[in-house]
């Protein structure tokens, strides 16, 4: 296994998966919205906090992806965390143009992509009157 | 396999990954914050949309998991989103109580989970004068 460029806090921290990465939420700076969800290896997440240039592991490609890089959309990393079981990152961005490759804002737009309504809330917390 | 609890044209839809699973992605209704992220198989899913009661599946306790069922910090599903390709889910929920199981408002919360700092923005977006 090579050596991860991590700091060596960080790379004993982080609980990668079968195939040595981690999920990454990644979030607008501006409106919270999550804008897509993508995966990081060590050397991915290592240029994503030096550069601040959000980069990614395509799974499918099998190798490093900067965001935007053929697109132009680009992310500009604004913050980044780690979950309490340190599996997943959430990276904070301010997002050129669309973050989703079919051209919408996010990658949970468009109503098809929609399984279930809002109810309004549980019944408990609607004002009286209201069914 | 078994049949799949879920409308065949979703089940058609799904993108599982090698355990079956996809992806959730909670987000606070009220805040839009990120809580955490979880997994979920077709059955999650199915009683999830059903009951609007957020369930998922525990890959460390192999099992269905209610959110909330022991410690009473269960999640209200609002919407429940899928994304551009299919393996990945955006559930809004009312979350009482906190969602993490250290206690704190999101599994992202503390001071340790951070990773890389707020920079403003990137240069050319700060006003002038400013570093």
């Amino acid at each position: 296994m090579t050596e991860s460029p991590l700091d060596p806090e960080l790379a004993r921290r982080l609980k990668r998966n079968a195939d040595g990465l981690v999920c990454a939420v990644v979030v607008d700076h501006e409106t919270s919205d999550v804008l897509m969800v993508a995966w990081m290896d060590d050397e991915a997440l290592h240029r994503t906090l030096t550069t601040r240039r959000a980069t990614y592991f395509s799974r499918s490609r099998q190798r490093l992806w900067v965001k935007g890089e053929t697109s132009g959309h680009v992310q500009h990393v604004r913050e980044v965390r780690l979950d309490c079981d340190a599996d997943t990152l959430l990276v904070r961005v301010d997002q050129t143009g669309p973050a989703c490759h079919t051209g919408t804002r996010s990658c949970f737009d468009t109503g098809e992509r929609l399984l279930l309504a809002d109810d309004g809330g549980p019944a408990g917390a609607r004002p009286a009157g209201q069914v």
